[in-house]
């Protein structure tokens, strides 16, 4: 796999070489240069509820809920504005934009009225939307995949002038890679082009992605800072809040049995067992953190197409107390996915991009907050919240 | 209100008064000097529990499961070993200790076998209860209940050579003194007394204690530290964790509603509304602080004789994501009130032994962590553990 | 009180009253006539959902689901089909229908588009709808409030040649009548107008109605169906089904509790302590019938304006197996309230209607399975569903 | 496989076979001849608990919480009474029945006392319990097995001078045998037994016992009644009550979800896929049965060793309304299954064995009302309980 060109991957400020002539930082021009967000899986409920979103809040149609890099502690960290964001990305299927999201307004995942509200801003999006692979027949090898997806960012990137193009992967999640196989899976290849494009990475599914032994390297060494895995929009969300009450309380967790039901694609693709054991590891992986040991209990994904994009998650918890007494936590989240990680994909977004522009590069451990498996960091919400924070202030510091 | 004699209150090191000539600190000697645990409600279940299970575990018969103070965190505070406490109280009945404890045993709260295993600390802790007050008919008017009471509590210090004595009040919530009361209230008396005896002071229930506009003062003032009010051991507990991760996450919630459900005294008590209100007042004060405004919903303290010791919490928690999606969290928690509270007891007397001996004195909102209505501090849960782990290496490096 | 004019109170066919010259039962022309359905309350909530979902059935534009008068067992009892209702009503409130409705679609009650869909019926249904009372600062007495009503229903029935006109009462919930009160309470000044009106009458809420002392006799002897109270929607209908199940078993049930949380008007009524009496008075019967003796535990109903018209109901069930041990059910229901009381408003008008045409007078037992206070017969569903059923056949095989 | 003797299978009063010289019914004399109770799986926690309970309920020391037959209902079929009940049975492990009743105490499942306060009758019956098989390294054929384990059954019989002895298997669910398997099942084997011994039967669990085509027609053709399968002591008891609820008010089910969490031997034994496909099969025909058509959704057993003899079972209902407004009901039931099934277990016993005595034979699908996958009738548990009511009449009424 070739790298990006050596004037990128050596230069200390790498926003430069793909907006020339402009300085990162304070310059008022430089922050008036748009961002590109390249979605992989540009068609899927995530994505279109992510630039659905971000028109209607910058329209002011909605507050921004659910959008931490809109908190009061964001607001002196130069991201770039929701206004500045321009939407394109790869998918395998032609359903258009629009469509998709009357889709899920009809769902109930979107407000009634906002994809005609937003339709130009959908249609934009739409039109920088390219077809996806490998398909089925598909003859191209990876390298042609990789330099193919590659230039489509380039495109992208010079088609709107953008200061940067950050690479986003909301698809479906896919089955964990058979051991020995010799093609990369999709979602490694999207990522390798986006190091070859030299666009910054964040990977918001289990997916392998960059944590690909033939990727790894490249990136940990490039100058492109990225983030994942997995985002934590649920089940694991509240495991990371509670997993450390426990912990800290002294209260010994026997057993921690989880159900998901969940419909829309990711419920059909996690009935898949192997792409829900890419999952679920990263939903035991915050109790095993935490508590020091792995406790007893399952942790099951059912496809309930019923529920459309509404997911239910109960979790039931035995823990013991003071002599030995037993006790029993359960919890029922009742929440649209798609409602709950688009405000995410578009905080990371923006993070990353302004990351990339202060010269940071490698993994961002200090994102752990949005992930199941982030790149190291604390498993406990709180510290991962800390972390953030102090993030933002790196990021508002650097010139 | 008197206060206790000149020597006590001005003494920068307020344990020199109870055990002249020992220095306080890693002296050998002085670690050696027992500490005095003096429960008002001395009789109840989370009295029995306390003085059963410290005895348990000093035993080695069970785990110091819910103990924050037995964790490595702690091992160098040089707090008073569980081995070393002695325990004594008030209360208005008589039922003795062992057979209290052989009631918890019968109702699922203390394991079985426990009562005779622990019989001669049960014992011990039983010869050291005296009569409470005021009784029915009882024609002492409030100084000479306080005098009384201060005296109970120097007799029990005298007879037991004890470095300290820290006064802890856990009998059952009394309803909120009416406006204009000319009594105090019986939680005001007892504290009083511990004021006057030189005793620290720890409030595990939502009662008035040394919140008293009559004790406030005398209480800042003081050289001794105190702690409260009310124990955080469910509900409000969650409520701790969960209300930061909404409000960290930019979730914005509009309803939060309750329902407990208890049986034994304190289902009793807190079904008088007056009572109850007292007790809702910190369980809803964790919201208001942390999500900075009141969510709709109300809280319901149900007597249900039926569920004895066992509590049962469900709260229903309605938030709004992105774009206005409606999404609910649900919890019920089911645990043993007496398990709960009984090794945060042990931990405060422990810690407020230590704090006066290092002559620390006044409110200690380092101990937010363990009460709903802490003085001072923070409400999440997170930042009061911090606070906590931070006051035991102040407890270790205090000479 | 005056009673109807004789000739319909000892008429040996109600229905003759009304369309002199008919016969009822299987002539195609008396079919064809029209049936009214009158509701109190015809500006809110659970009465929009019907005028509209009525509409909306007849259009085939939605499956009947709810209405277990199109249920296969029904098809032979000749029902008055749903396109031959007309509606109308009394409300104090001024609202248009449409309105209401466009409302209801923005809160997910009704489906979008639903409105405008049938936005002719519920113009026409917005027409009928006549100012209730007594208003504040309404000076006319009990006499002229029910010969107004009274007027108002033989001015529909007549504008509208109608075969008969049934008046459901869907109002909000009003407090409980005050012991000694000079004035009826609304709901029975509506209820007497129907009886002098010579209308069937159907109760759905908790309220007085026709069984206040002054109405109950004139009711009980005359030629008029009538059904209530309280409409089974959610929790007691839950309840209606797992009392028996315990109850079969053999299994001792020691505790019930409750709570309820709604928006909507019936949340802020029903907030009301008075009003929410007479609603819990109705859940524990349930109980109390099915058990033979009534479990501890309480039932709360709390105003949550943020749930608008969607209800969550918990249930907390603590009872003894085999040796004692003990064991719990808790059930969640959320369902939206309209939803589940419109259809079966239908069904009642339908039903109360046919059997009026059949001659059929006084309390219907045999609605029990609607109702959580029902006029007699059993507590448990399923021998409510087979006393409906019977009464189908009833209604089938009357001429 | 061999029939039981002709004698037997042509009698019109099958218990004359086993007990010639006493006539069945009113007689005083025959009154009082012993019933015997044989249970597979006779060292298990059910079978355990039913020995102990049966004696604690006989000496007064427990009320007979969860037996059906100890209801008013039943006080006029002469049923064998609990203190003639013998038990005995095969089992392959050899941990004597006083150690299991305390290991069960123990674990809360039976009460702290009981073992003792029974411990003559627990090991009457432990005397009575023969090695099962086959074992590991067993080289005995299907047949010598069967003749083995007849030979116990007619053993027991003699040595006790029983009137009859019920066979019931209560044993861990074993994996669905293989297709085209060569020998029995074990199941099937001690069912054969019971059928070669004259032996009413009844299978409490899902493994194949009768049902297995080589015994299928000997059990129809056979003089002896028996009943099965599969005890429906928790998540299917509570289906086969709200299932009909939804179908009667013609609410559309479309998902229905459950996840279990059991400890125990039964826990470990359905985490085996081949044997949890045995149990859910019964699980979900309920819904089919009732509903007319299986909704959406999967059912988990999950084995969670900390959990022990106690169940959680949640159960999450997705149904259409209205309009197709959507709803959801969700259950979760915390029992002690041996504490459930085993009252469960007695009122069989005593059942068959009455309608043995009355000359019932074959298949008993008035017992429906006990089993998850009865042997016909409805799936609605009102209409098994009223199979059942009836049952006990005829019962009464046979002399």
């Amino acid at each position: 796999m070739s790298a990006e060109p050596t004037s990128s991957t050596t230069s200390p400020t790498p926003s430069s070489t793909t907006s020339p002539g402009t300085s990162p930082g304070p310059d008022p021009a430089a922050r008036k240069a748009r961002t590109g967000v390249w979605l992989i899986g540009a068609r899927g409920s995530v994505a279109t509820t992510a630039v659905a979103g971000c028109a209607a809040v910058t329209a002011g149609l909605h507050p921004a809920a659910g959008m931490i890099t809109e908190t009061p502690d964001f607001a002196d960290s130069p991201l770039p504005p929701l206004a500045s964001l321009v939407f394109g990305g790869h998918d395998t299927v032609s359903c258009p934009l629009p469509k998709r999201a009357e889709e899920l307004a009809a769902g109930g995942v979107l407000p009634h009225g906002l994809p005609s509200a937003v339709s130009a801003e959908l249609a934009a999006a739409d039109a920088e939307i390219r077809p996806g692979g490998p398909g089925a027949g598909d003859t191209r090898c990876d390298e042609e995949l990789i330099e193919a997806f590659a230039s489509d960012l380039r495109g992208f990137r010079d088609r709107h002038s953008l200061a940067r193009v950050v690479v986003v992967n909301v698809s479906s999640t896919e089955p964990a890679p058979a051991p020995g196989a010799v093609r990369l899976p999709p979602s490694s290849l999207y990522a390798a082009a986006a190091l070859r494009a030299g666009c910054p990475y964040v990977n918001f599914t289990p997916s392998t992605g960059l944590h690909h032994p033939a990727l790894a390297e490249a990136a940990t060494r490039g100058s492109l800072p990225y983030a994942g895995r997995d985002g934590k929009t649920g089940q694991t969300l509240l495991r990371s809040v509670l997993a450390p009450m426990f912990q800290q309380r002294a209260l010994a967790v026997r057993a921690w049995s989880g159900t998901n039901l969940l419909g829309g694609g990711d419920g059909a693709a996690l009935a898949d067992p192997a792409a829900a054991a890419a999952k679920n590891a990263g939903k035991e992986r915050v109790l095993t953190d935490t508590l020091g040991t792995a406790p007893q209990g399952e942790v099951h994904i059912d496809d309930v197409p019923a529920l459309g994009d509404w997911k239910t998650a109960w979790d039931h918890i035995a823990f013991d107390g003071f002599l030995g007494s037993r006790m029993i936590l359960q919890t029922t989240w009742q929440g649209c996915d798609s409602a709950l990680a688009a405000p995410l994909v578009l905080d990371l977004a923006r993070l990353v991009a302004r990351a990339h522009e202060c010269g940071i590069s490698g993994p961002l451990p200090e994102l752990g907050f949005y992930f199941k498996d982030p790149d190291g960091g604390s498993s406990a919400l709180s510290e991962q919240y800390a972390a953030l924070i102090r993030f933002a202030l790196r990021l508002r510091d650097t010139r």
